[in-house]
């Protein structure tokens, strides 16, 4: 049963919120259509050659776009039922400062800080998220990575000790003449190492420096196996819930995936099989 | 029960496209040989020296390939039970292209183009994929990538805005003068860090940069872990359901996986255990 | 039930050793933050232009530092309940090792001996795994990783083998003039290439040595699978056996992972599920 | 019960074969590490400075260990129970191939095949294999990837036709000017960036060609997750089987672990739980 909206704000609502009305889905096809562009436009104008050729034209559709997500923003703000709420969700704090940006630059004329400035803009593409087919699987994601965060962060700092101490270690090995300038220099290139991305812009040339990069580098690909360990297995672990923790009918509410401790939904509290 | 065959036309058919008999077999491997030498032709074509060596030889080979594989299209498009099935399939699209580029380089005569349409002959080592012994264990992969599609898209999209965000940023803080010329090329750098491939043509220098690409490096080494992720757990979800799934003289057709969510045969309709 | 300290013994092991109290919380929380603030201050001193600045500031730092730290070490050696078992584990000998070098400096004037001493305090971060709350976490890794340590043990050997191997081919096939002087070289950038670090100070130039090269990449590309597969399989169990091992009130005692082919409780020795 | 051994046949076997004794644990022991010795004289003697200065001593040494090894390999034969078989087995070919090289060196005097035969005696170190602690877990490691690599060789099929497109593009859209002077150079390329090692020695410089560097490097990085994937899950039913399977008493044989699909025990035929 859908009310035939009667108000304006009703109608506007239907047609910002809904997903399922025509109106509505040209609305959301438009606006991320538009999101698209103007991220394009802010990378392209940072390429000098273009920027000489259409930097007016840019700097133009640059204020249309704003003026267009300004009103977007403030029409959100009228017809949502709990404005304070929408204004300090994800997505209203991101659409504003998808807005924000570009007035700023009225104001501190500098070029270097409108540059700055102008890369907030990226944001805007984070909009997309607003479509509904990937929420649910992004709240998978999301929640795999909750359930193993704690894991995950002590696994971090593992890598920090790690990248500390073998950093130093470079530093004393092989020194200014090899590239490596100072203790922080020696971390830098510690992650470059173990994390596999090797630039090779600082690269050891001793033969203990070789030791002690190999060894590094070891650890490195070895030690990955442990985060793609844990999410793995905290995955495994949703799946098998979700395929035969709840019988047909027993779904106790909408919520569809429980934590892998959970005795009883979080959501309605009804026990889990 | 097999039927003999009596016209051309079925004894084409079961050469083409059976796999039991010995002319079937000689049929399939003499095929693949000539893919395989074809492939490798159009490569070493390439080589400068090679080419003003054996040039004149190599054209004549394309030529030959080129009119057996059209010969081979032919007679499949002849024998085949439904010919506008076989042609809308990915084999017979495949096929096709595998001939069409040698055609199109007699109108288009720039060498330019003439390269562009000689790689696409490399498709044809797609027609390896006939070989049946792959087909079950494809399937087996291509179910797992299916059923985490969504997901791994999510991932996508998630790598997307961080290497937009992070290219700009780089930019800005980095600058011309040490390679970043424009967002785009930052962007660039970004996707070449996070993947950990690090050529190394383009690296930070400044500290601050520096201490971003660290943090890049290592949101792009722990991430890794989530595609992983989801891909080991759908892979596991049907390696136990392939186990444990159905008992002997249940299995209600030739599936032999089903979705980790389905209730029922999806191929038979017959509940699933 | 809390007995009230009385002597200053208690009181000092109180604060020092206990988590539930204010005062331990504050003194954990100072210490800490002289933990880090000295790390970074050991890191900064070995950057040329921070150290002709502020090195004379450093120095009596690292001296203010290395007394705290010597006091306290002595503060836990004096409370322990059992003093040889705490200088014995792990903590106790980090805790030495984080205030040792500064004194050898005294003895030791040389300035490189100094450096490589100097690196060691490092070691000091490692206090902060003492944080409870992150023990349970690295407690869970650790048994993942001893789970299967046998089979990454095994794992290295095979890459050991490999790079030795694949380094000893590519010094013959590429030689001095494309910059492998040396099997051990060789072996070097073999390590570089198979954990996918590639920095390019080395890599091959002709046409079998690129094939040798593309040999390896490809087989330490699918080889991470193996560390990875092993560490994921042995979580999952462990979740497996958290989530569905022990029912309520049957729980044996504190410990609740046990390994994976524990019959009975390592612990306590009562039968498992 | 063991029996006393009696002739000199029988003592041999026993030092050689058997792991329990004293004089068999110092024989395996003594023998490890002239094998390591001797690989690492092979290494260093490939350093120029190294030779120059001990290529004399190294020369000798090396005709010492092939001259143990050949005794060795020789009492192996005589003391095993059938012969033919050891002489067949992996272990007999690579004691075969670890003296063979040393005295073909005798026949074939030129440098550089003097040094591709000194290689292969690397091999040697396979002998440490022999060490009974690591057969079962590289016998579980061997089963996994056996059970999984049906799917694996289809995923380097893949990766295979992938790079050999990407490689002959680039070859077209870079071209000779940036270093893609042919399409086996493309290829290679190509598989150096999938792979995510990133030399760094051939980089796209055109806007198309990073465009299509950025695919490839997304691809190779996400699809990473599928032979992980593979050799998870599969690891992760050998796990779940090992645990689950067979009940105390009802272990059918020594073998302890059971393809993911054997209905029975393919070594004795008990049907499995």
């Amino acid at each position: 049963m859908t009310i035939v909206p009667n108000t304006l704000k009703e109608k506007l609502g239907h047609i910002i919120f809904d997903y399922n009305t025509l109106p509505a889905r040209l609305f959301d096809l438009g606006l991320i259509a538009v999101i698209i562009l103007s991220v394009v436009i802010v990378m392209l104008d940072s390429v000098a050659s273009i920027h000489a050729a259409y930097g007016g034209l840019f700097y133009v559709l640059e204020w249309v776009f704003t003026l267009i997500f300004t009103v977007e923003y403030l029409m959100r703000v009228y017809v949502a039922s709990n404005r304070f709420r929408y204004m300090r969700s994800a997505f209203g704090i991101i659409d504003l400062l998808s807005v924000l940006p570009t007035y700023f630059s009225l104001f501190f004329p500098g070029t270097q800080y409108l540059l700055v400035i102008r890369f907030f803009r990226v944001l805007r593409i984070f909009r997309l998220l607003k479509l509904v087919k990937f929420v649910r699987e992004g709240e998978y994601v999301k929640q795999a990575l909750l359930a193993s965060s704690r894991k995950i962060l002590f696994f971090l700092f593992f890598i920090l000790v790690t990248v500390s101490i073998i950093g130093a270690l470079m530093y004393l090995i092989e020194g200014e003449e090899h590239g490596f300038h100072s203790i922080p220099e020696g971390v830098y290139w510690a992650i470059v190492t173990i994390t596999t991305v090797g630039y090779g812009d600082i690269s050891p040339q001793t033969v203990p420096g070789r030791m002690l990069a190999s060894l590094l580098m070891i650890v490195g690909y070895s030690v990955l196996a442990v985060p793609t360990g844990i999410v793995s297995a905290e995955m495994a672990s949703m799946n098998e819930q979700i395929r035969s923790g709840l019988p047909c009918g027993t779904s106790c509410c909408e919520r569809i995936e429980h934590d892998s401790d959970a005795k009883f939904c979080k959501e309605c509290g009804k026990p889990l099989g």
